[in-house]
């Protein structure tokens, strides 16, 4: 068992449900002391509010102690490395630090010089691998099971630290994942792609939008964000009165990911995955460090 | 009883007296477990250091749990609406959510969609509950009632959410109030107005004055902020030897708003509104929540 | 018996080693109750990583409440005194203010004004007297008592509010001290100094390296970092197999300050001194406010 999570695959199947059993008991979202006296340092290299507060809540809950650091205005500024702010950080004793920078692979680097567990909060286009847990417990709290199912994931994919981390969770737990986007947006897959939204929403029991990571196209790839929605936008026309979960990391676009009248719509799970969210990384803080 | 503070209104005369039952309780500045367990986020879109410390400090005397968000650094800047922004906190099951934004009307908007408490801490021009509160809570303190005395507020009152605030709270509970200022800082009111400091301050029991929102006005309406001072500053020489109280919600302009002699004064109650202000937030916390 | 810690003259011997027993029991960082119920306020006038969360753990630790304040951002701007900020944070009742300014003296100055204690965590030039503190404890625990031992403080002296209170309590607690650097660093001392860092360090038992303060040279006096770490910087080959530990307060400028071969030996210090520190400020705490 790692002590870290990077991810995804550093959890096999039985240690995610056992993440999965410890959320569905944090339901209740009362006060606990599973992690009393534990030491949560926050370090987010990026700006974020609902993972920030989520990890926070999460850890709170559980009655741990946590420091937040806004890294992007301090230390880094006077010429010290990541390394030394992170052994510097380790240096304190505190159980875990939870991590999120715009380098993919920085979380993995830092684990190889601290005592205390890293958890990747977003690194770069790499992974999120607690949004892709909360993503697969959301689902397996509606369906038990994803043998069989199968999932859109629709956006900027190839930039996607989501998508990858779903991708990884969804086929392991034997989802049919079907990628689509224009061929800009595509990584290169085994999996099934397709530009036709239409067509893959109807042979779909989950839809995942992305949101367009304007801030990683140097290049516009689109002449507006206005053209991406033309073809890409979640509607009502497109999911009708199908069977169909729909789902968002957020923030969303509204109008451009998906429209308003989907958003209202009962069948969309996003605030869903954000009150799941807190759940999943108590389960995650727990599993981790108890 | 509402379950939301966006507006002084919202509360009746008992609702108060009881808060401030509660207040008078929480002078003793110890640590209680009262609200053990509760989570309260405070999102602050405007900076400020005493209104979002004095909230923070109330919750955590009170043994609440509080995450701090200060918005303007995350989230909007990725075009999240406000609404999402909310609604997204507020899946994650916090008890209330304290709310400081430059427009009107947004704690009492946000408020409509979501299951938690809703605590303005200053919105636009419009309302301070809590500041009018703890104004009121301040005079009553010292004067056992308000019934047949006069209050003089100066300063730039059309723009102020505390001079609204105060106003609504200081009639209701029988004072007579009269508004000082220049003509483009008064609003159209069916209280008594004058230009005339001196003549306001002989007929009163206390006078609040305002902070010029130097930030609030695009076209300069006076020469400088010594024009003003040189009519509307509260000074030794207005005041001479009467017994009247001089309040002020901070932060001070010194020597524009209030000259150093009556801010050393004892008749000067800025410390003391700032040490009631963490009894009654607390007051109003546990009200709310509890 | 000073409630307050602007100035390491502010505590004797006595006192000091009491810090240090308490600092010893906390080593197995563990959450306590020291402090429970009590409030501290950390405000920050200078970023900070590493001395506002070392101060912000040490609190949580002994179970304290903490507020942090970022007041760069907020009051200030609005053209607050410096006096009126800290008596107005002190009006909300908190047992200690930890500040860190840019100017000399500020510390002392406040506290003349508020109630509670203040703590110096920095102020320009003049001290960091938990730094010097947490330095003193790093060397006894090394070496039980300073008699008879030689330090080297090496680098930019004249501007280190550390080396101001690493002097002052090495030399009190009977150590030889050397201040090696050019002239333009050197400060007017009765101590010995010297630019010529190999003598130095042929006759310590431990060298001190500082932070250049790039920020607080207004006119270049090196034509580069570079040409400062030509004569100054700690390397393997100065210090050979000598028997010598190797210190820094950090943040650390790699290959400037100390080399990375020095960084990684086992008598640097510097990861020790952050683990040190938190238990120091720990000791400092429950010294002053319980």
């Amino acid at each position: 068992m790692s002590k870290h999570l990077t991810h995804t695959k550093e959890l096999n199947k039985d240690e995610i449900l056992q993440i999965f059993t410890y959320a569905k008991n944090f339901f209740d979202e009362k006060k606990r002391d599973d992690l009393k006296g534990k030491l949560i340092i926050n370090i987010f290299f990026e700006n974020s509010t609902r993972t920030r507060s989520s990890f926070e809540i999460a850890a709170k809950r559980l009655g741990a102690d946590v420091v937040n650091l806004d890294i992007a205005r301090s230390s880094t500024s006077k010429g010290e490395t990541l390394y030394d702010t992170a052994a510097n950080l380790d240096a304190m004793g505190p159980d875990a630090i939870v991590v999120r920078h715009n380098r993919s692979g920085v979380p993995k680097i830092l684990s190889n010089y601290v005592k205390c567990s890293i958890i990747n909060a977003g690194d770069g286009a790499h992974q999120h691998p607690t949004q892709g847990l909360l993503d697969l417990f959301t689902l397996m709290q509606k369906w038990g099971s994803l043998e069989g199912k199968t999932i859109s994931i629709v956006g900027d994919i190839r930039n996607s630290r989501v998508a990858n981390s779903d991708i990884e969770l969804f086929t392991r737990f034997g989802a049919n994942v079907i990628l689509v986007g224009p061929p800009q947006f595509l990584p290169k897959t085994n999996l099934k792609t397709t530009y036709n939204i239409k067509e893959a929403i109807e042979i779909s029991d989950a839809v995942i939008s992305l949101r367009t990571q304007t801030e990683r196209h140097q290049n516009a790839t689109f002449a507006s964000l206005e053209d991406y929605a033309q073809n890409f936008k979640i509607t009502k026309d497109l999911i009708k009165d199908k069977k169909i979960f729909v789902m968002h990391p957020g923030p969303v676009h509204r109008n451009i990911d998906i429209d308003d009248e989907v958003l209202a719509d009962e069948r969309c799970l996003v605030l869903e995955q954000v009150k799941n969210g807190v759940a999943v990384r108590m389960g995650i803080l727990k599993f981790l460090l108890n």
